[in-house]
């Protein structure tokens, strides 16, 4: 029995190149899970094999920019050229309908939407040491070296600001990172300040 | 790669009769765990099938209020006309060995503890419904039914003190709510205050 009922919205965030993408997808595969998906939206063209509207929602430059205006985005961020938001509008629902909705988004958009919604669950992933990351960042075929600079020096000034998240899980093992993150959910729906409610209720006998 | 290597100390309490030894025994049935266990002292009877030093240290008040005077317990509480308290001697070697010391204590006892350490994880086991509880502490047939009223009554008043923990368990079936424990375990080596040390030390290359 869960005593709170509504879905939680969890940040997954760390530095470019660290595999969030990659154990939010083996977060999905762990069985009888009620996560939801939040699909991004970009303006960076996709990369080969990206399918548009399940890996990002690819829009152009012009209807990123009218989505910001409309304050249709949870959180955007412009990273190496290009933007990257998360549109707002199914989020609430899906929670309140006690789906839990998974996020993943860069250093900068996480810590928009901390301030937006501080009761979201924060976690930063990290690498499990910095030589890690960086040849992880080199072996990524799809940018240019100058574009890879940008994104060690982007992901070096990002290291330090692990202190502002909830949690922060190394990403050692793909599937160990997954596990993490679904304790911590679990974890999270048990803290008291988001059951007590319920359990005084369920105390007076009511429900 | 768990960043925190110290153990935790996870306090399991709750109202009598909730269920709180069976949840324990269910925690340490979980594959690979590395719980150590902290057996209580009492000055109560053995119940039958009750083994000295598995279950409690059966001790005389005599010897309960010696370790009371040298400041040799975590916490104690006078429950019922007993005695009940956590020696403190190897809690704080098994956490810096690594090992999660897992005690279960009464609201009382649990409260003194949070005073004394309290960045220990503290997790309150609920029943899933007041009925339930007077149930259970009707069915124990140990106790004369005067002490079983004194034990309801002090279980009215501890509802209210929930609050003061960190985690609310309900304990609807025990290995969902060991299942539960295990996570707020997992989530709380997680926690960026007790990883964040680790994880500048790896940024820097130094481990």
């Amino acid at each position: 029995m869960k005593l709170n009922e509504k879905g939680l919205l969890v940040i997954i965030s760390g530095p470019s190149g660290v595999g969030k993408g990659t154990i939010r997808k083996a977060l999905f595969q762990i069985p009888d899970n009620n996560f939801c998906y939040s699909v991004s939206m970009t303006t960076r063209a996709p990369r080969e094999g990206e399918v548009d509207g399940q890996d990002y929602f690819f829009v152009s430059r012009e209807e990123f920019e009218r989505r910001i205006k409309d304050n249709a985005l949870l959180e955007y961020a412009e990273f190496v050229g290009e933007y990257y938001g998360t549109p707002l509008d199914y989020i609430d629902k899906q929670m309140e309908s006690g789906k839990e909705v998974i996020v993943e988004i860069e250093v900068q958009g996480a810590l928009q939407v901390q301030e937006r919604i501080p009761e979201a669950v924060f976690i930063f992933i990290v690498p499990p040491s910095k030589k890690a990351l960086i040849e992880r960042l080199e072996k990524r075929g799809t940018d240019t070296p100058e574009k890879i600079k940008k994104r060690i020096e982007k992901a070096e000034r990002e290291y330090s600001l692990a202190y502002k998240y909830d949690y922060i899980v190394v990403n050692d093992e793909v599937t160990n990172a997954a596990d993490r993150i679904y304790a911590i959910i679990r974890a999270e729906h048990a803290k008291t300040e988001r059951s007590i409610y319920k359990y005084y209720k369920l105390m007076e006998g009511k429900e």
